[in-house]
């Protein structure tokens, strides 16, 4: 029993199989296949592998990004002058990648709680019988002012006037702010850490830099005004009626190479409605929200209301990195050697079956085992054949 | 020698090697192969290509989400009526893809830093020896409160009273607050950019629309009611004391078909402990942050504090758009290939070693060299075995 | 015609094919060529399958994050005591995944909009020539102050003082803060939703633990200084100037397992400029942000202006799950076919090129077509060749 297995065992290490085949000399059909797997190889090389990088794994990253605005604006509203330091200009404050630089405002001052009449043309009354009931977005009280002929309402008062939005807006100046990013990206897989200060991004050329898609694309500061720029808006558009931009910092990385070659990318776009695309963008434009700072004035709580219509910047990280590994390679490889398989197949429907020699070629290929009918006595009939 | 190169490349040009076969003529091998091979087609097919469309490659997006809130909530706390408005229940202010809606609060008003005793129940003393130390959660002061029997502090005076949480909640007008989500995707593998205002969804429509799972699952105004109820919670029980809903922008597309079919759908689920597990939420339930207004009242700072219950919305977007690409086509070809290469050794197996006939076909399949032994003379022995 | 296609799906369906091998009997030959196999073999179920779960499809999740602070801080200036809780020091307040903790600040108390000099040292000026002109950091009003030899510019007053930084920080009671994350992920492909209030994780348990990466690395409560020691940092130096500490949740699941063997598992680093890679961080320490709290007095809006140094933190969710599916288990399968295919062609690249007996092999191997010269008469020529 023992000796069987030994003998199994070691015929089996001391052979080797090899498929037979048949070497067709013609030049057709030997042209023909040579150039059907020539392209099998040329797409395998070429492509998935040259072209494509199948030899790499790829991975996202995991990113952090902190943001800082400079810059100072004013204002000259009938007169009274202001200015805007970036503690009033900017929501929220601390640096986040989603923040709103305010271009533009309506502001209602001294609000407090009481009952004031609606602005005209919202709520229309002729007498208090029209002003019953309410709304989630109005809370009538039953009585009908008959100075403006409009509901009175619960609500900070008095109410704002959004009707017009001023123009040209308020915050022009904002066109010269600068905008300082700082992303870090890892690559889990990888294990690779970046930040956009790549080499020679150092604190002096920070300094004076401005960012520029081919002078200085690797220089983190950049101007508002080129950013709504290079995204296609005109800044006195956007500026007026609020607008949301996407920032986009691209880490394409071959890490194949030197880790010093993954640079970052900087790209602007419109994010709801683009300049050009006027269709799509009716549905909803501009940018706007509502923000109050609350104030005590002779013990009654006031608050002066903000319409801020802004920019609102989305710093997005988009990040591919690609690194040699070994499963993707022999994955890529084994497949190929499928699709080579398919080339053969190809080769031979030709061979066996266009060609006027085909039924030639099929008996080299081909060796019949006896027909069904045969079956019986097989052996000899085999033997027969094989002769 | 370089006509042997000649040579050589042109006995490779029109030469074509096909394997040399063994057709089988019998009828159970037959048709178990020809099944077994027909289940890895029907797999390769149906499943890889036509269920999980192995021949598209997929691509996640990067995506920016912008919120706006309406309506109004009214509170009438001891007689004392006040309006709520946007500015004053949203936080933050500016839009962002999570935000919290506060739903009821405990409001300490007219705090001013000072020395003053902790509540009942908290450091409870008898004498001033009881109120040494510190920690990390409160600065002593080293004075025991005859009055309330509590330690004194450094803190915000009057110090807030939290032991009860208003019940009903102050503001359950918030069901009927309305959400309004703006969402862009881009795929940047496909170069494809969408927003939730897809064909259809526009000015016109969303003024009057609320969403609803199946008669305008594609509105995206949301009243806060339908929200908490799709994701299974009591409107009242998460109002009073907060709770986390997510919002899932989901985008599964298919960009073989038009862009036009990419669109939104929309789910709601309880982040943290759902209604029905008891058993998870048991150890964080509710959600409340606090908030300060701060004020100057006679040169003192003061400030309002507030403690927000709310529902916290977090917009989440999920994507997968897949497209025809021709690497995951080869390489699911490939592989396929060579799956059909282990169906051919399974039935060389049945052939070879469980069938009757297995010597006579193993004589068919394989032709072989002279044993180890006749390794010296085997040019002859070799050809005598082929005849 | 009919018949004619019933007995071609006839012959199809109980034939079968098998390529005929030459089994050659030769140690050499054998023992390399069993070994290349084995080789495949060893990689393609050791490596693909056990090590890097070749067999598994994977996913990365959708999450949401909340967090909450606790602690009181105190500061000491110039003898005037303040206590700072949470609503005080955390920015923003609700609780985001993104979140500053002020740890250093310098304040400007009461501004108000006015023009008054600069600085020493910024736009210096001996006459009111020298203040002209305007820049978007400052608007000159065109007065040269004599007192400090600057330019008079219109701006919130008094300017403020950022050129010193309090050193000791002024909170660094900050370390003792506590920090409690809350996190739900859901990996959509897999339906699996998890929290980091893990099975085990409960009421009782968190209220009195703190997170330790080998006592209680599941604990949800971190330390502040726990926090900054871990990432490398020592607490004076970043909580003086400011820094940004990322804090990675690390979801890394084998589904295939039960899911409560799915749990996070926390990490910390410095975000910009790690303690030990000096060079890198030169560029741009520290962190900080400036933040108004805006008041009225006497009818003039005036500002209580924070200069913030604090530690941003950075909650940041990485995922990826893994479960058996039959897609990536049968390309994997596929392409190790192929690339056993592959073994055999270096195989017979030995055999048939650099054995002594390479003739002896390609003779059993190969079967000729005749050679092009007698393409016209191949029948029996192919015949003869055969015998």
């Amino acid at each position: 029993m023992k000796s069987q297995i030994t003998n199994a065992l070691s015929d089996f290490f001391f052979e080797y199989e090899t498929p037979r085949q048949v070497l067709v000399r013609n030049r057709r059909v030997g042209v023909v296949c040579r150039l059907i797997q020539l392209l099998v190889l040329v797409y395998i090389i070429g492509w998935v592998f040259i072209y494509e990088k199948g030899y790499q794994s790829t991975d996202t990253a995991v990113s952090s990004v902190f943001t800082k605005m400079k810059g100072v604006g004013y204002t000259n509203v009938s007169g009274k002058e202001r200015a805007w330091d970036v503690a009033d200009y900017v929501f929220p404050p601390q640096g986040d990648s989603s923040f709103v630089v305010m271009t533009n405002f309506i502001i209602t001052e001294g609000q407090h709680m009481g009952e004031c009449p609606e602005l005209t043309g919202k709520h229309n009354c002729s007498s208090d019988a029209d002003c019953e009931g309410g709304s989630f977005k109005r809370q009538m009280t039953g009585v009908c002012n008959r100075t403006t002929n409009t509901c009175e309402v619960l609500t900070w008062c008095p109410v704002e006037d959004d009707r017009s939005i001023p123009d040209p807006p308020l915050l022009m100046s904002a066109e010269n702010y600068t905008l300082f990013i700082k992303n870090s990206v890892t690559f889990p897989l990888f294990g690779v850490t970046r930040s956009n200060l790549v080499e020679g991004i150092e604190g002096g050329y920070i300094s004076k830099c401005f960012y520029h898609p081919k002078d200085s694309p690797l220089c983190p500061i950049f101007k508002l005004g080129d950013i709504v720029k290079l995204s296609g808006f005109s800044f006195e558009t956007i500026a007026q009626e609020g607008g949301s931009i996407g920032i986009v910092v691209d880490w394409t990385c071959n890490l194949d190479m030197d880790v010093k070659h993954c640079k970052p990318q900087y790209n602007f776009h419109g994010l709801y409605g683009n300049p050009d695309e006027k269709d799509k963008a009716r549905a909803s434009v501009g940018y706007n929200f509502r923000y109050a700072k609350h104030y005590m004035e002779n013990s009654v709580p006031k608050r002066t209301l903000l319409k801020v219509f802004g920019i609102r910047f989305d710093i997005i990280v988009q990040s591919l990195a690609r690194k040699f590994d070994i499963i993707p390679t022999l994955t890529a490889i084994g497949s190929g050697v499928g699709i080579f398989g398919v080339a053969t197949v190809v080769c031979d429907l030709v061979l066996l079956h266009l060609l006027p020699k085909r039924e030639f070629y099929k008996n080299m290929k081909f060796k019949y085992t006896d027909s069904h009918e045969q079956d019986r006595d097989s052996e000899e009939a085999s033997t027969e054949n094989e002769k």
